[in-house]
Parts: C-alpha cells; structure tokens; sequence
C-alpha cells in the first residue's frame, strides 16, 4: 500500500466524501464518462495543429493537448514555438471549441501559459519541481500532473498535496510510464499505478500509453487496458503526419488510427460500466 | 523493439505461419478463448486442494494451478508438501477434470513431477536455470515458463529459444511482473510486455496479476487489462481460506471474489472478440 | 559507453584540450588535489551553522554546503530559512573565509541566491529543469549539477550542456545516487559513473556519500572508494548534532566522524596519486 | 538496513564471534589480505588457460577462476568445454598451484565439478536456484555465491543461509553489479552493499568489477574503489588474447594490464590498512 507519511491531508481518500469530478468546459474528468485528451506532442503550425484538432474532435477527443513549451534532453533539438504555439493553441480553441492541456515548465511564464490553457500540464521531469507546484497551486485552473519517471505513489501524492495545500483541489493525476530496465518500450506503463492511487486518493486518474509504451502500435491496446483497470481518461499523442513530426514521432497515431483506436477503448470501457461520448463537441 | 541477437530462431513471429496454440485436456491456450489457469499457490491439505479446486473450475478455470514445490526466499518457511502434494494433484485431476500447471524446480524431480502435471510451469527463479530449460525442452508436456523478474524481453525469448531448441514447441510465455523501485506493490506488472510479445513471437502470452499486484484486491482490474492487453489468458492464486494460507495469504482470491473476477473478465475479452467459456468441465 | 546523440558540443572530452578546473577562492575543483564540500544539508540557525562551519574547516573541507532552499517531498516538512538561511551563509561565509554551495531551486531566486553563494548547486529533483539550467548558464557563478535520481548518464551530460550552450563553462558534476530495487540504502551510489564520466568530458566530478547510502556509518568507506574511483571531490553532510537535524539526521557526520573520514579518504587521496589538503583556511 | 526476516539464524554477524575466514590451499579469503581470483570467463584451450592462469599468478592472484560450464543467455553461443574445461583446470592447478574457482550450474554436476574445484562458484542466474544452494550446502567446498542480478541484499543473505543451513559454513559473498536503467555500463556495481554486507553478516565479501563495469578501461579504477570500500578481495576476468575471447571479450584484462591493477589495488588496500600478498605461489 502507499506510504502516506507525512500524512496525505488533502489528496487522500477519506478526506472528501466524494470523488473529485475536474469539469473543463463539458469535460467532466473523473465521473462515468472516460475522457480521451489527444493531439501532437509539440505545436508545430498553424496547418499541423488544426488539421490535427479537428481531427481529434471528431473522432471523439474532448481536450486538445498541444505542447509550446517543450523540455527537451539535449539544448539541440526543437523546444517548442513558444509563445506563437500559445497562440495558436488559442485559435484551435476558437475554432474547434475543443479545452486546452498544455505545459507550463517555469513558474515565470504561468500567466502567458494561463491566458491560453484550461489545463495546466506539469510534466514528469518537473513533478518534483517544487515552486512549479506552489504556483500552480495558486492558480484557478486545474492542473495534470504527470508521475515522474521514478517518483513513487507516495511521492507523487505528496506532490499532488502540495498543489492542493496552495488552494487549488483540480488535480488530475496521469500515470505515463516509469523508468525501468527493460529496453523495448520508451517507458514501463504501470497500470498498477491505476487501482492503486483510485483507492488512495479521491483525485482523477489517466493514462498516458503514449508516452508509457513509446511505440504508436501499442497505444490502442495499452489504452484500453488502461481503462479496464479503472482510469478516467487518456491522454493520446496524435499527428495529422506522423513521419514529419518535430518530436516523438514513433509514438503519435494518424487520425485514422486514432478513430479505431476510439472505438477499441468504447467497447472496453463499456465493459467496465463507463462510456466514451464520441459526438463532437460543436464549435463555440 | 526486441533485440534478436543472436537470432531467436524458433521463437520468433515469422518462424511460423499461425500462432502457436497449445491444447491441453480440452484447453487451447492461444486460440480466441481466453484461459484461466487457478488455484492455491500452495497445496496444503486434500481438503484444502479440492475444495479450491471444485470452486475455481465452477466459476470458469480451465486449469487447476498449485505448487507442490515451492522456492521460497528462506530457507526456514513453508516450502511445499513435494511429493504429497503431486499425490494431491493427482487426486484433484481425477475428481474435477482440470489439467495442472505446477512447477519444476530441479531437473531430478521432472520426472516424478511429469506423472501428475499437465503442464510443467517454470518459475521466475529459474527462467536463466538453462539446464533445467533443456531438460524441460527435452520432454513431452507443455511448459509454461514465467519470466524472470528481471528479465528483459529479449532475453525471456532467449530462454524460451532454450526449451524450443530441445524440441519442445508448446511453450508458453507468462507475464508476472517485474522488480521496479515502486514498493506499493509486489511486482509492477509489465503489460507492455503483452503487445510487445505478440507482435515478437507465435507464442501464447499469459499473465499473472496474483504475483504482478501482490494485493487481492488488485487482481481482477489487472486481470481485465491483460485480456483488453491482449493476453492470451489468465494464472490467478484462489484460496478457499485466504488467511489461513500458508503463502502469498494477501494475494489469494476467495471463490467468491475469483467468480466475480471471470465475469469482469469476461465482458472485457467480449469487448476485445475474445471469450470466457464459463461452462464447467464434466468430470472425467 | 555513453550515448551522445544528439552531440555534445561543449561537455565532451574532446571538446577541450585539458580537464576542466573549476577554481573558488582557492578551491580548485578539478585538480591534483581531492576537495571537500561539507556542512549541514539545512541552514537550521546561526549557532548550528558557525559550530558545523568551523568544524569542517578545521578538519580540512574546503567548501561550506547548507540548504537555505530545501526541496522536501511533503509541503509539510521543514522546506528551509530561505532569506535568512542565506544571510546566515553569507556570516558563515565571513567568518570562516569558506566559498558556498548552496541550492537554488527556481530562477526567480537566482539574483538573491547568488548574492551569498560562490557556487550555485541544482538539485537532483531540478536535474531537468531546463530553463532553471538556462538561467545558471546564464551566470556567472560556478554550477554544481546533481544528477537526477533516474537520470542515465547519457541525460545528465546533457543537462550540463544546457548550463555550458548559455555560456557558464564552470559546471562541477555530481554523482549521488540512484533510484534501484535495493531498499537497504536511499539510494544505490553508482561509483561506476566516475570513471565513465571522467572519460567522457572534461569536467570535474565529485561524490556525495551521503545521499548516496543514507546512512552516516557507510559515508566514510563510500566516500574513500569514490576517491579511489577516481572523483575530484566530496559533497558530505556534517551537522554539529545530527540527532536534532531538521533533515536528514541519520545520514549527518558529527564533525568527529567528518574528522576522521578525512584522515581516511586522505590515505586513499594519497594511494591514487591525489592529495587532501588538511590545513584550514585563514579567515578572511 | 537490510530485513532479517524471517531470521537469518547462521549468516547475521552476531551468530558468531568472530568473521569468517575462508582457507582454501593457503588463501585466506575474509582476513587482512586482499585475495585477488582471476583468470578467464571461459576455459577455452590449454593453451589459453595456462598461459593466463601462469600470468595472473606472477601478477599475484591467489586463485584462478575459469568457467568449464557456462550459462549464456542464447542456445546458440559458446557454452563452455564442460568435462575438457574441467580436466584442463585441474591440469592448471598443477602446474600452477593455484586452487580453483569455477561454477555448477546443476547439482546433476556437483560431483563432476567437486574434483576438479576448490571453490563451487553459483553464478548469479541461480543465487535462487534453492535446491542447488541446498546441494552446495551438503558439499565439503567453499561457495562462492554470487549476487542475482535483481537480488536484494536481504534475499542474498536468505539463499546464503540455505547454503548454512545445510551445514556448509564457508560462504563467500560476491557483489557483481545489479540491473539497472544505465544503459553505459553492463551493471550497476553496487559498492554500497560491500559496508552493508560487512556490517550484517560476518562473511568475507568480494566484488566482481569485470561483470560490473563491462569495460576492461574500468575494472581497475573500480577494483581500488571496492577494496578502499571495504571488500576482501576481487575476481577479476583475465584473458592472454582478449580479442579472441569466446565469452566477455570487452570486460577481459590483459595480463599486463592485470598486473597494473594489481599494483593499484595494492596501494589502495595498504591505504586502508589491508595488504596484496605478491608474492607468486610455488608450483607444487
């Protein structure tokens, strides 16, 4: 079981009656219904990013992901277009009606990033980055926490407490793979963080498959796995051209797999007494 | 990817046309049914085998599972009835029916341990224990060989290269979870590892959520996301009296909770065009 | 070996003529000579800071270590003096005539953090935080980069070339433990980095025993074989009453222990070719 | 702290006065000197093993290890000369004098490779292979028991224990890197565990730097770090031609290169109060 000392105060089960529901303009994260977040990992043009988000809509996507700030291993590689990516985050907002996820990796740029998303995303290599969370935790909209890729459920609890104990309770928790020995996949997806934290803490649960296999032929069946184990939702890169992506190409579906993908998790979840609403939203 | 070097050269996807099925007694592991394997980890007592063994087969068990060695951590706790408790088995085949998975810890008790099982289980111990792979390779019942729990997958398939080389080709893979850094749990179920296993091999693929959660109350979510996963089937530890089990007492299943299980089970394998024949066998 | 795609620039071997000696007001980080970095992993209060200051100095470290900034799993711990810690190092500093590491968790502290600190650490938590590692390399001062708890090598140098592509070539790495299976010690101390990245780049590589095994009886023998592994320097956390430590307590050195460890390590300093220089700084 | 549970009856530091010494034909492996075993992974020719085992003599090891039987991760690569490889070993000792080291893979074996042994070396694959351990522990040799490359340090005391309680009480432990995300190195040595082990259980314990680096360049640097460390000796992979090696090519020393080592190791160890006795042994 998680090791809650010091004790979990705000994040633990037993200190709400209910589950937490994160409602996003008619997304409502963690109740019956399971809610798919797609979109490229990185934002990369005004073509790719809408192509791809209405895309994602109609297949059955009710967030956008999109990345503008991009942390990256190497200095080297493409980091994001930054302000210009919030922007057009913006316009496939307007244009598609679809609510934003996106990453905020610096406390400094939290009221550009804000202006732009109705989800904050900290990422996994700032899980731990403490002043990140307080900021956050001061902020009005909710917030995805990625686990770090070696943080354990404690730990990673304990981040999460530290976002609530600075006033905001719209935490969504999303397991996208540890760091482990085995080479094949990009990361080890674990699932069993899934049953785990649902008992422990009354906070929204995804899943990443994504990033949790590193390979686009493993997402469908890791992501109704994923829901069968009892997540509330998914989190799913998807490219209108996978083979021109700036960052983690092998890991984004086409639309088209992502449709059948859509279909797969319906029926799973299903299964489990949960639904996929997969009429789109209309444009606002 | 699974590094293939040196070449896996019967284990490997395209070494055959079909996928492997191994049948045993009426069970085709492999095929569009999804198996269950269940019972005891240990055998302890008649009353205890049997009552076990009538209840799984009940709820939907196509092979009774029960350990008559076990390799235990210490040298001082329970270490398996042996011989007794291959009698044991025996008995339970001849009373409900079910074929028996129980394990082979040393190549000189294969014999004795081949009259009474219908499938030799390898454990994760021994997954490198090449001269008990070769032995297993040179026999005719099915094996299933569980994967070291720190095995890569490459070198899972080069083990099971091994027992295929000496001329058996019934073997069978089992996930059963991984040694992380996460202490929550027992294991962390790798279920990457099931997608990535079916595209690699023709090889059925189990999995083992008993092991991979270490928590009964963990195993039916787990066991639903290795079937929407992809698994070709199930190894669950069922315990007419959990807390009085001599071993792994928090991971057993009650009969009750195990016939809830297969039918969670079963509307994911539906929802994936699988199956969960849940007619009991007739006794033989 | 390590994989260095994309390429390190600035890190590299071979990207200089000599090894990188990172001088502080007369340490020379990088050199013949093996250098000590200790104090208390907190700034606690003045009498604790001076008793440990002194104490250090005068058993031959050359660097005073204290965290004014702390990162702590839980926001409900002791997370540091903050301001006031700082001052406190700055008198340390004034009466000891000792340099500062000291940690700095968020670039909106950096000005503040680097008015007391002659040389700015990155905790293992921010090894990724990559506009944290902008804004160091945007400094002045000399960096000390802790990998990250699951970070390959491979990652950490490139996070140091992050802090040396905005132009701050004084980087100092450290190796202090990784996040595996073995529950004995916090961390597994990965000795093997030493060599591997003393081939690799030109930059100084130190060891910090204490976070590495987490217990004060292992710091001494571990920090002799990072010596002996070829490490340019120590990071060791001395308390002047370990019992009463706000954090950390049972892996603080008394400066007792601390003295006699340097005796230790200098023995090994002297069998590999190094040295320890043991007589304490003048006051400035 | 490692978990002594269920209790470690015969292998904890208090169940005797005093540490154990390990005598075999005039080593002392676990008293002041440092006992270095070397020689090749495999026993590939005569010519092969005699030229290395008569360099690594003159060069101060007191022990000639070399594998007859040879657990390799494929079917299809060299696994050893098995009886040839045993017969040249003991051929090698009586030119050389130097008692041998080398491993059972099967207790089907155990009397095959008695005659030719002075130490039974199980490998790390089988430090859970119990009814070995209990076959080893009804043999009059000396064990030297590897450390599984996932083992906890508590398991590794448990299956040293199986060995004592079959009334074989001269154990030898042998830390020889753990499996870890690095992907730089072969293993993880983990030094941390030599403190460790000393601290609990009164054994000798040595280190493999060969299996724990994978790279010749590293075995001495990490050799000196284990004996600073605290180690009581060393097995080391020597090879007269590492280029055409059958098995470990990367990681085999040179004798020349050994005997640098040894003389490193040497300094090291009268650093911390122990000695390398380099004086070749007399042929008997």
């Amino acid at each position: 079981m998680i090791d809650a000392s010091p004790a979990l105060r705000l994040t633990a089960r037993d200190a709400r009656c209910d589950a937490t529901v994160v409602s996003v303009r008619g997304a409502e994260i963690g109740g019956t219904e399971v809610v798919i977040m797609a979109g490229p990992c990185a934002v990369e043009s005004e073509v790719q990013l809408l192509a791809t988000a209405r895309a994602v809509r109609s297949a059955g996507a009710k967030v956008l992901r999109g990345g503008a700030f991009k942390p990256r291993t190497s200095p080297y590689t493409f980091r994001g277009l930054r302000e210009e990516g919030l922007a057009l985050l913006a316009q496939a907002r307007a244009e598609t009606g679809l609510p934003i996820v996106t990453e905020v990796m610096d406390a400094r740029h939290l009221e550009m990033v804000s202006d732009c998303a109705d989800i904050l995303q900290i990422g996994s290599r700032n899980m731990q980055n403490f002043t990140l969370l307080e900021a956050v935790g001061a902020c009005r909209l909710p917030v995805l926490l990625k686990r770090g890729m070696s943080a354990t459920l404690s730990e990673y609890l304990q981040a999460a407490e530290y976002i609530m104990a600075g006033g905001n309770d719209r935490v969504i928790l999303c397991e996208r793979g540890i760091r482990t020995f085995e080479p094949s996949t990009r990361n080890t997806l674990d699932l069993n963080a899934v049953p785990m934290l649902k008992r422990h803490t009354h906070l929204p649960v995804i899943v990443d498959p994504s990033h949790g296999t590193g390979h686009s032929w493993m997402v469908a069946p890791m992501a109704a796995a994923a829901i069968a184990a009892g997540a509330d939702g998914l989190l799913i890169e998807v490219h209108c051209d996978p083979p021109s992506a700036l960052s983690d190409a092998s890991q984004a579906l086409t639309p088209g797999e992502f449709e059948q993908m859509v279909g797969d998790v319906a029926r799973v979840a299903a299964a489990v007494g949960r639904s996929v609403e997969r009429a789109a939203c209309h444009v606002t």
